[in-house]
């Protein structure tokens, strides 16, 4: 994996330190390459469904926000991703300690890239792949990255 | 729309409490009928992407919940219900001082459920609809519902 | 349904007559309108799945072909609607005389446009809606349309 | 890959055979293996879209039938695949002499089968991965397979 421009890498962590919604997920960035983004987070119950597994929500939302920084990791510094659509498989019940949601870009085209990313639960027992997430990225200029 | 039994509206209320991501977003349960829920939730600061707006995680959220317990109104009380897996369009930024996803039941089938919700941004100046979310939910009986 | 600008309907009809795969299909424009594209074909052998159904890939050509249509109503006549991406819920078996896609576009907007299109299976006993189907389409100019 | 056992691949074989969709489109199964399949067909102006490409229908069509097979691959021999819903993206316009579906299931389960699919166009110059598709198969016993 080639190596990330420092600038990207910046304007990267700067967005995603903006986003409210990840400080209340609490979730982090864990890997920033050149077409390739991770993001984790620890088990809480303030994130979970009506059986007490990770929400579909927030599985969601790692998997989406992944595949955004992972879009915005190949374009330039100023380019704000936002998504389009995408869609998810739920493979598995949530059921972990951490999280992770590893995306990988298919294609970066000049208006869109496409985007998977497959999240991972991960306990004593080792990771099990929770869900797959295919998602349509755009990436706009002129507006905060 | 026919009213619906108050045993199931019953079981999706207790179901919906119990999910402790549900306080965490703020949202609430704003219309229950046969095939039929309402969720909605207010702006808030610790919701929000990098450039201000409602996350499209929590946009999200609101739409599967709502399909979950819009299957479930048409299931017995029960049955629990679980995303096989869903797909979102997103029509336009999701800014607004309230937010609210609107599902209704396409096809029940015995084993699987297809819903549709549409979400809405609410403000001084209207309602405008900034998503649009299809997914299949199965209904598992004897769990917890 | 405001009507629709003749050079667009023409681009339309023109644009179809081109595809070689509508004639495999024995596909046929039903409707034309500002936003709303309807297609049609009768059921025949040759295209069927393993159980005597028309193919799924039958089904989601339909919608496809709708949709794109849709989105082209609403253009210029030199832009040409491509495919970005779909979704497609199968919600009953495609069992009929005749199947007639419906598209409409939820959103407009300058790059990408969001249509929706149910299939409806028709035969003597009435109509049945037996998919779903929400599609991004992207309209490109300068290419033949 | 494990090998895969000979009632299966039989029963697969004469499944794609009773589709007359595959004799419409040049089909052919080029691998079948636990858990894979592969599909292909050659290009022919009977399946074009407006601009000479292959149509997306076709594309799709492909996909979708590998992954019915690949999860069939996995089942007993008396079980018949039925697509419950999918998603696809097109990565690049469909140009090539032939065209190939690479399915792989990503998850068993006892009900639902998740498949991935990619589509890849192939030409002197080499190939290219021109589409992927996320599908969910429901296995039915005692139907025709």
């Amino acid at each position: 994996m080639p190596s990330i421009d420092p600038d990207i890498e910046a304007a990267i962590r700067s967005s995603f330190a903006r986003q409210g919604f990840n400080a209340t997920l609490g979730a982090e960035l864990t890997r920033i390459a050149a077409g390739e983004v991770d993001i984790g987070l620890a088990f809480s119950p303030h994130l979970t469904q009506q059986n007490g597994f990770l929400h579909a929500g927030v599985v969601t939302s790692l998997a989406d926000n992944a595949c955004g920084y992972a879009a915005m990791s190949l374009a330039s510094a100023d380019q704000n991703p936002l998504a389009v659509e995408f869609k998810i498989s739920l493979l598995s019940p949530a059921i972990g300690d951490r999280f992770e949601a590893r995306a990988r870009v298919l294609r970066r085209g000049k208006t869109l890239t496409v985007v998977q990313a497959d999240v991972f639960a991960i306990s004593s027992v080792g990771e099990q792949r929770i869900a797959t997430l295919l998602e349509t990225v755009i990436l706009r200029s002129g507006e905060p990255s």
